[in-house]
């Protein structure tokens, strides 16, 4: 089941780098995991943001809560979600 | 070089529906074209609206222009477009 | 799968009265089967407005688009869509 | 009388953790005294977000007022109040 | 039980000036026997705009709901609707 | 001549409790004095939020002025005024 | 007592011509008068807009909306009020 | 040539109030100055917030540009221009 | 003196298309004057709109809105200005 | 390929000025580099803000990216990107 999620990552004036970069090289492990795994299907960086869009697909809304909030980086970030879902116009039968 | 375009299809009320469906007609053989090119990459539906999320894979900006503004849907279109680039921790050196 | 569903009915002024009872009848009846069919498991009236604050029931993404933009009435309808699950918290199992 | 309720949590970047442990667990127990009570009727986790949709069930506004403002993690949170009522196409007399 | 109501009334430009009459006549006179049953506690005209700010007194929601939905300009009105209660520093026990 | 004024106390998390006490207590003498003195001529608490709904009747806009912007609370609000008049269907001939 | 009076004129497309251009010279005329009188203190034109922005000073805010809600263009308008009163800073003992 | 210029002054919550009464200070001859040389041709008080209302006569955008941001208080403030020019209905030929 | 003017250009639907054409033919002829004689300064399009992102370069506020208001597409148009003025880092001393 | 970008800096109250001094002197720095290479290839002053307008010409959007997130005063800034394309009408074949 597809999802469009968006991140913002809001980094606080002054906040430590040295935490910050630790919660990068956490969070960009934790991704190649989930893409690794087909869950974190797409990822695109916003031009001229420190933002993504990116598509998940998942068995459930139980189960994208869980990998959403527990994200290194989701305490500094402000995220929207869409439901999505395959359009019947489509010529990639699976086309995820 | 990715966009990703958000479509919205307002129908005013009591609009012609044979029009309707005629322009809808247009818009799958068009979208299909440009789905097998590549150029219209990904689409999916926005559950519960007339709307899609979509990513292009185009030339440049005028082309993005040209393809966008001919569809024949666009007259009833609200379109928002945001420029996306790939991201550096994608595992996928070709995803787009 | 629960999903938050917040529907405005727009009724355009000197819209055709004898075609609005229509539609809300032909609503108020597949509302009472998917209400029976556990489905449409909530619907509250938002006071004062022409809206109602729904919960759905679903399998997945794809069966509530399916769902929400054949409703008889969804062509007067702005609908607001948020995914929802169960909160660890409540002392209820099957809380839906 | 019901009432749809929306909380956002908002915890400050640097919030002490032993602190919100603690408010945590204070309004898992105040939410689980009130669910019992079938006062706060029901309660969903807003997918990817530190939020929750809930109905209430209060004699009055007054009421109501009481039990949202001395919740314990009442200082971090945004709440919108919506008055609801029961809809008459529904076919549970009792749903509420 | 008190909730501030607010309506602004949109008249199509062009709408029927008669039709119109015969609207604000039925109008006021529900509104004046609302008033003297003390359920459309307070109305003031806001300055400049054809909106009102009133103060409703009612049992409970589902009262509210009939009562605005069911006044004549209902149809050409937005309503916003909050719900209040007696604040704890009134002087005046009976303060509505 | 009245006008509504709407209040929002926000308080910083972490603000010093004493303080706070202290403000609320000159800030609802000043209230009561005004209340008494027939200016501040209706208040309301908003259901859920540390927010009030209000009616001041003064003799001029400078008047207002000077009594909002020296409250107790005022470095704390955010406060919204609309000026208002007598409703001409009133039956109320003193409905102020 | 002054206002900050501002004022947008909406013409829909296809709005007859003559009747514009009887509405615009009744407008013209009244706000002559009423600068002549010196209740209009003052206006100007916003660059660009069919809009403007003015100064009233009038004897309370039951005569303000008289005063707006009269006006020929009055039903193709959108109007936003602020109540102003005397800057303390000023050097002109009459500047309004 | 003629702007209106929207002032809003935001004094963070603990704010050094020997520093604010400088800040002020400064600002107030700095206005005075502006004014008697007729370049800040008008200022209001905005009812209830700490916020002007002006207006600005000026040679260019550069020099109001260099005039607004200079300002005292300008680190505190929220500034919203807008571009004027004299209205054709005037009967005053120097009303600025 | 600079002025970025961003157009939106609305067509209804159902617009008269031999009427539009006349007005996009008189717009082209009128804009193309103005860019010879170095008022409209830039144009660009915004990709995947019918609007556009101009500089004007005029003498002062009036003369930019006599241009604008009687450009021939201006019945159907939105319009914002935003006064610029130059960037003193620029190393172009002509760079307008 | 164009891009028109908006930046808002905001300068946190009490932050350091001999650091803001240093970023502001390295952000000038790196815009001459950028502008005598034709990359940002306009620039003005947004009057009365700490904010400009840029009209950027780059060769696609990783490249736009990489160039906005670097500069000395990213952290401080809002940015807004907008993608443009050239005028049709425009009467300057090399109008960038």
């Amino acid at each position: 089941m597809l999802f469009k999620v968006e991140m913002d990552v809001n980094v606080p004036v002054g906040y430590d780098q040295e935490r910050l970069e630790e919660l990068k090289a956490a969070e960009k492990a934790r991704f190649q995991d989930l893409q690794a795994a087909g869950t974190w299907r797409h990822i695109w960086r916003v031009v001229g943001q420190y933002s993504n869009v990116s598509i998940f697909d998942v068995s459930d809304n139980a189960r994208l809560h869980e990998l959403i909030t527990t994200l290194p980086l989701y305490p500094l970030m402000d995220v929207r979600i869409t439901p999505l879902c395959r359009h019947p116009s489509s010529i990639h039968p699976d086309d995820r």
